[in-house]
């Protein structure tokens, strides 16, 4: 007869949940689902968009967050079991013809971890699909491994438009999410300039690649307007899409990564005047972020706010929300 | 001694002016611009643009009308005199990068007929730059070449966007605008669905080659969503966006054609959950428009509502305005 394991016999978790408000809650259910890979979290990110919706995006009930790094503790696929991973935070349905084609991210069945019918990862422990499940190399810190999905969501924008030397390229905005793509499309080559409110948000992104940064203030009534092949729009704020309508030349292209709840005001005759391209960016490829952090030893702390155990949940979502943080890591053990 | 001609004697015309309000004024200054041809015109077509200008749309003011046909009294290249023409109505400077390439659309110090720093074509002369005139070829009626620049702005979408027989299309929209387009798009072999709020006029688009139709009141629930490849936004109101990006699936094309005075609420989510790409699309080039009139002998008379003389512009505006209306012209002569 099989023995249980310690991990089998867990009968409840730790967890930041959102029903109807968010509040740390002691004994949530343990998030296993059948056939699925139960892990360890070891730390999770706080994203921007936990915090839309936590204002009611997506309309989600449940456990939070969607960027972490874990151990694997339970998996049907045993080899699985000890790794450190990161993963794929949709899950399809496996059946649909998105699922069919590789790529589940779009399957409307789909769920998605922390944002989507899932428990996420602020949580000590969380549920995903093996084939979600990727191993992170060793020299890749767990800090850095928190990165990998903002960073897939960066490097797809490569997937999407065709960004070369000769491109003049702008990232509106200069959070995380604007710093991490800074850090993809420089390796382009392109002229690459960043537009943001904070001075020292700017001098990391010229540490990040960008040819030259921007204060949004300098913006008004300049000769910035029209001029850009592509805006990389990554401001987090509903105003964010106006102003790179602005900033693109006829015929170019706006990036648009930025989700927020609810509707906000828009000239769309911008778009039609000026045959501007607008393109919807979500989430990349962990592999090729896992890749990417494995080529390239960049180092991450710049963008860490602060550390805080899960404990502190409440707390680290209003060190997230306040203008000047960067990234806000919960650690779980 | 060079002989004064008629034209060159005319000393005001009959226009329809924005004002700041919209009238008929019976001595206008003659449109005569330096080194361009003068052409009386002899029938144009009102927008939907027109009414949105009315609005405030553009900031214009002047002689408002885009769409045309007329007849060459005066020009620098003298084998023009006499010829029967549209226009192409935008007007650039000649020099820039845009110009040079030869797409003076996208000119930043550009003029538009009838739209910016331009007087239009609801009068009884308009001017131009003579490489913006197409000669009309006889086959083609004063009626159908008035549709010359609705229909090139349809012909535009095949130039930005992939379609062919394998392509599930819908246009939202069962103007005049979105009949053009079906006409158009109908010639890929493509799937081609149109939907509208009028029964007749969604039965006109089966006989400009729509594969089915749709009530846009059966939509609400229905299986349509996130079904379509390519849809078309020609609605020309503030609505027709979000209700198209609905309809299209993930990862596909939204094409933008009505543009509108002010900001309209949208929920840019959409855009950036489904990385759907919105294009927007304005002008094209006449001649395809004229090609196209002179390969298809297709009878537009269906898509006239009324005819009127300059001197009832006003009811014009007011009959273009109603909801079941197709083109209002304007004859001149």
């Amino acid at each position: 007869m099989r023995r249980h394991t310690y991990y089998e016999k867990i009968v409840a978790v730790k967890a930041l949940r959102l029903d109807p408000e968010l509040k740390l809650v002691m004994d949530a259910a343990v998030p296993r689902r059948p056939d699925e890979a139960l892990v360890q979290v070891v730390a999770a990110g706080i994203c921007k968009t936990d915090l839309e919706i936590v204002k009611g995006y997506a309309a989600f009930r449940g456990t939070l967050g969607h960027e972490f790094v874990g151990r694997v503790v339970e998996s049907p696929d045993h080899a699985l079991v000890g790794k450190r991973v990161v993963g794929e935070i949709n899950a399809g349905c496996g059946l649909c013809a998105q699922c069919e084609s590789g790529d589940s991210r779009h399957c409307a069945e789909r769920t998605v971890l922390g944002i989507k019918n899932r428990d996420g990862a602020f949580a000590e422990f969380l549920s995903l699909p093996v084939p979600n499940l990727i191993a992170v190399p060793d020299e890749i810190s767990d800090d850095a491994a928190v990165f990998a999905e903002p960073l897939a969501a960066a490097c797809n924008i490569l997937e999407q438009v065709s960004i070369d030397a000769a491109s003049n390229v702008a990232v509106v905005g200069d959070g995380k999410l604007a710093q991490l793509i800074t850090l993809v499309i420089s390796g382009t080559g392109c002229h690459l300039t960043i537009i943001g409110k904070h001075p020292e948000k700017l001098r990391l992104a010229s540490r990040f690649g960008a040819t030259s940064t921007l204060r949004a203030s300098d913006l008004h009534g300049s000769s910035y307007e029209a001029r850009f092949d592509v805006v990389i729009e990554a401001t987090g704020s509903p105003s964010g899409l106006e102003a790179s309508l602005k900033l693109v030349r006829p015929r170019g292209t706006v990036v648009l990564k930025s989700t927020h709840h609810g509707s906000s005001s828009l000239d769309t005759s911008l778009i039609v005047v000026n045959e501007i391209k607008v393109v919807g960016s979500r989430c990349g490829r962990m592999r090729r972020a896992i890749d990417f952090l494995a080529r390239r030893q960049v180092d991450l702390n710049y963008l860490v706010s602060e550390r805080l155990p899960l404990e502190k949940g409440l707390r680290a979502f209003d060190v997230a929300a306040a203008s000047d943080s960067m990234k806000v890591i919960l650690q779980m053990w």
